[in-house]
């Protein structure tokens, strides 16, 4: 049967900061005709990613922002359910760009991949299998070149990249300190993610704590907040530091940009280095780290948690709700259809 | 002859920035007798750094501050007048810590090299075939990674490392812009030390000159000032571009920290990254520079400005005159013995 309506959440309006509920309108569409060369995939599952701030931004940025009226964009999984397109046939599935509506039709450069891993979930292609994943791979093994014995920091440590970057760091043998907010997420760094130390934020006090933890200083910092619990951490580098910046949750807005304490002394005397990356540049890359991650997936070395709600009406909210960090896990939303 | 006198420039408080005059003292000591394995150095020239800032102070550093009343920590340069080292003879010429003083006794262990450079002059050691020339060398080469064709933007341009890292980058095939403070800076940095382009800091509006003189962004910064002129160059960086972290000049004190911009959405958005470093570990590599660096300056090809004044009683207020940017070229004093 053809599907006849394709629910779509539109970009209605342009946030200055944390996209908000009345920045997207729902609206009702009709599922468009394949022409040659062309997939239609029912999406099952809609990603939701702090990035897509940064999506939805007229502030400078890595892509051109989502147009007033346009399907916000995101990562999506689902099923193909017609094809004229050679490389996809009737029944796979894949993940990739095909943003927050029910159907999507592709000519294939919006798909990220084939999703093969048919023994595990398919929502986990949006996760710790997915560009999370991924992200926490290449962010950490890259950039922050952990060494056996490195203290490894990471900020948002119990989140979808946080989380994976801790366990990661782990496995390479680091010693790994998370900072998170609140004691029910701290219990998560420690049981679930088997971090060795987790430093509430909200509880204050991060640089004393931290300290007082390591006192030989933090090796790799891994970031995706900017702002205080950045500025507690970079005073306490290691000789030979490498701060990873993955994402600025912390900051509501970079227009104009806000100041800091300025980092150059420490990057000094502690010869360390601050990196910024993009996980796009690393597509050639992909399978490598997904190979890798599923297989500590399944053999239970890397963990995750999913917090999957139902219904496409979620989405215009998601977004402020993960910067509330509200959620535990990563957040997805389930399409009935 | 065997010297009676050793004067001496000791540090007698502590300054919370700038070292000023007062800081200081001019004290006649006697000169040491020699132990065994010792040498005795009558110091030709002293140097003077804007490193020494950092060396004075008691905020956390590389190195712990010279005490109150010991010499002033320094680059010297001079000849061996008396020897029980089986290292050393009568009449080597060496580089090393010596400090500001007449006369030093070393076991050799502060002494940084022998000067085998007999055909060129002895000064230079403590400049373009010193300290600054190696960290300029350094700086650049294995932290800036230059690559032909790149934008090169050095801060402290007509400086004695700034000089240096802009015809290094020249020699490497890069574009090089500096920026400086004055019209007679300007036209150092064009006429002598052959930038393609120099930005004049002191009439403002450096970020717009800036983008107009460099529309494809900044591969390459070299910083030593942490401050305005950083601001100006971080917001156009180029994708992957390599800020190298080298000195804080422009920041008056670090204590407290001062803030800036963050940097954080600059590096990210653009996978840039941000390097700081100290020259001292290269130490074990500083030969490779300066046979180099020699080469270069014997053919030409390394331009060097010197400011070489009189007399012991211009150490104290030297650093400050530094910092004030008052001198032109590389700022070494002369002892008369």
């Amino acid at each position: 049967m053809t599907p006849q309506i394709n629910r779509q959440v539109r970009l209605k309006s342009r946030p200055s900061g944390v996209p908000q509920p009345e920045h997207f309108e729902i609206v009702a569409a009709p599922v468009p005709v394949l022409s040659e060369r062309q997939v239609l995939v029912r999406n099952e599952y809609l990603s939701v990613e702090p990035a897509m701030r940064g999506w939805v931004s007229a502030v400078a940025n890595y892509s051109n922002p989502v147009g007033i009226g346009e399907v916000m964009r995101s990562f999506s999984a689902g099923t193909v359910i017609a094809s004229s397109h050679p490389g996809f046939a009737e029944g796979d599935q894949v993940m990739g760009m095909l943003g927050w509506q029910d159907y999507a039709v592709s000519d294939g450069s919006n798909i990220v991949r084939k999703v093969r891993e048919s023994d595990l979930p398919l929502s986990l292609s949006l996760g710790v299998l997915g560009l999370n994943g991924i992200t926490a791979y290449f962010g950490l093994l890259d950039l922050g070149k952990p060494r056996p014995g490195d203290t490894v920091v990471v900020s948002t440590a119990a989140a979808a990249v946080g989380s994976a970057v801790g366990q990661i760091a782990k496995l390479m043998g680091c010693r790994t300190v998370g900072i998170t907010g609140g004691a029910e997420k701290v219990k998560l760094c420690i049981d679930e993610f088997r971090y060795d130390a987790a430093i509430d934020y909200k509880a204050g006090n991060i640089a004393g704590r931290l300290a007082a933890d390591s006192p030989r200083g933090v090796d790799v910092y891994y970031d995706n907040t900017a702002a205080a619990i950045s500025d507690a951490v970079m005073i306490q580098l290691a000789l030979g530091a490498r701060a990873v910046i993955c994402g600025t949750a912390s900051i509501s807005s970079w227009d104009p940009p806000p100041s800091g304490p300025r980092v150059e002394l420490h990057l000094l005397v502690k010869r360390a280095r601050m990196s910024g990356f993009i996980i796009f540049d690393y597509q050639h890359r992909y399978e490598e780290a997904i190979a890798r991650l599923a297989a500590w997936v399944r053999d239970g070395s890397l963990r995750y948690r999913e917090d999957i709600v139902d219904g496409i009406e979620d989405c215009p909210g998601a977004i402020a709700e993960l910067y509330r960090g509200e959620n535990l896990g990563k957040r997805v939303i389930r399409l009935r259809h």
